[in-house]
């Protein structure tokens, strides 16, 4: 096995990183990309499969491929604290990173709004909470309005060098690949993960590393479309939380990745979402989050469309891990109970 | 970056398997080996600590590094159901490579006494859950006849393979260090883990990988420490519910382990557990379960016998995500509720 540094130093003269840069790693990245035959047969006509499972990031989300690099710089350039607005995986990756790097980690959410079972990780890592009056926007308004005043830095989504952590992404499947597939399947939020993936492709075909670009789709819940719909999204609603968002940050970039590589935006419903979600489970033993299942359920939909014998990559952003009661609520195992302690009695239960 | 089939095929000529085996895999093994600074200055005198983060396994613990070989063998032999008795971590990596293979995948539990939080995992992948009248121990005992008897594979720690794909956590931490470590911390509950690194390190060593081996310094939860006691444990009892087992499947092979490295067992406390889980979040970043970290609880009590300028690898058996009630229950991080939705209202609880 060959030790794997990070996506820094893997990647490093991709990254707007120097010598003076202190690398603040978790070892992120190098995630597995699972062949997915299951889905495959789904599809049909030849069609390869691929899952890059990044919820086996040290958070357990893509975030931290961003936030290596968001936290790396923000010591760099002397920060000794940094702040968000989230109320899951960003905060679980924010404070991870930034304890690590020996800074102080703040999470403002709205307060009342927010089990505190979602920040568990959060909290573990040691982020100091403050639960402010009023809604998540105004939540956001003030991150930005304090980091802009005060000595410390913002790590939501406007922070620049995420993107390029996340964009490693699209360098790995390349590299594992051989060559960039000619789908990439991603579920669609604040946008940012699918403008960093396209922003890795081009970056990486520019360099000779591949010879094709993939068609982006983007894949969006029903009740949080804003891309699909093209106008913001008041009230989102999704059982996929982690994008239930209604204006995405990163619309713009989002909007060129699809003009670009021919791509397209579309809605699946929260029981397609399911339906992937669970399939994933049972039929590959991959354990996602619900968000993530949105690429699957996306694919599903759309396979008529893909070319006889294409290579489709299926982005899963999340670990299943982080939401155990969307698993409790939605899965096909059989549950027997109250079974006399007895071998021929458990053997007749099994069938036999 | 180099793609990662998983352990079966980067280690095959040390497994016993042929190209007659259906290689079942979700892509597990190499999994990150982290650089711990701030427990290695807890320590002193020069010592390097790393963490070997095996809750970045696809299930999120160790144990898929046996189940990969444990559901493949099954295959190869025609097998077209497997059965454990688990109430956590054997239940998940049944369930999710048994699916993957095609297969039935059986989970016997004690009726009444598992909640199916617990289960959350196994249900995803599509097991089937049977609870049973009666204690854990019936359950296991049912287990055995009904693989005896009918055509169903056991796949509980005895099943023989899986301590053979559980040595290879020992030679990537080889890999990756040049070296095999000074000193090995691991948790032990069932001993099958320590029984295996420790074939691991022999076997590479023999072949020429690394010029030392090991002391093996195995750590037992205190309510629950058979190995130190010298006595089976009747009624165990600890927060680190992974290593809650008061008699030992691989008792004889962890004690050969102790002896031939001149190693030790050692008992910590469960407030000491909870101390070491609490510092690997907040002072590297890293979230585990709370019995993985009774590895760096025990380096920390034994920090005075630790050589200057050694090595020292811990293991970190499981993901934290797998009990977010423990990081909850157990934090030091601040929370601020009812905050006044103004920047310099925030800003004077951030300390500004």
């Amino acid at each position: 096995m060959q030790d794997w540094p990070g996506l820094i130093e893997a990647y490093r003269s991709w990254l707007p990183v120097s010598d003076a840069t202190p690398v603040v790693t978790l070892r992120e990245g190098a995630t597995p990309l699972i062949p997915a035959p299951v889905i495959a047969e789904r599809v049909g006509r030849g069609v390869k499969v691929f899952l890059k499972y990044d919820g086996l990031n040290p958070t357990g989300s893509f975030k931290d491929r961003g936030m290596t690099m968001a936290i790396s710089k923000a010591k760099e350039a002397g920060s000794e604290a940094v702040i968000c607005a989230s109320t899951g995986n960003t905060s679980a990756a924010a404070a991870a990173y930034a304890r690590r790097g020996g800074m102080r980690a703040f999470v403002l959410i709205p307060d009342g709004y927010v089990a505190q079972g979602k920040l568990a990780q959060a909290l573990l890592y040691g982020a100091e909470v403050l639960a402010v009056q009023g809604n998540f926007d105004r939540a956001l308004a003030i991150v930005r309005d304090v980091a802009d005043r005060y000595p410390v830095t913002l790590v939501n989504s406007l922070n620049p060098y995420r993107l390029q952590g996340q964009k490693t992404a699209a360098f790995e499947v390349v590299d594992a690949l051989g060559e960039a597939p000619d789908w990439l399947c991603i579920p669609v939020g604040n946008a940012g993960n699918i403008s960093a993936y396209w922003m890795g492709f081009k970056e990486y075909r520019q360099a000779g590393h591949s010879t094709v670009l993939p068609r982006m789709m983007g894949f969006q819940a029903a009740g949080a479309a804003p891309m699909v719909l093209g106008h913001t999204v008041e009230q989102p609603d999704t059982i996929a939380t982690a994008i239930r968002i209604g204006n995405p940050v990163n619309k713009e970039n989002a909007l060129n990745a699809r003009r670009e590589s021919n791509g397209d935006f579309m809605a699946v419903t929260d029981a397609e979402i399911i339906e992937a979600y669970k399939l994933l489970g049972q039929g590959e033993g991959v354990f996602c989050e619900p968000a993530s299942a949105a690429s699957v359920a996306g694919l599903i939909k759309r396979r008529e469309e893909v070319p006889a014998g294409a290579t489709v990559v299926c982005v899963l952003t999340g670990n299943g891990l982080k939401d155990p009661t969307t698993a409790i609520e939605n899965n096909d195992a059989t549950f027997h109970t109250g079974i006399a302690p007895e071998t021929e009695t458990v053997a007749k239960v099994m069938g036999f």
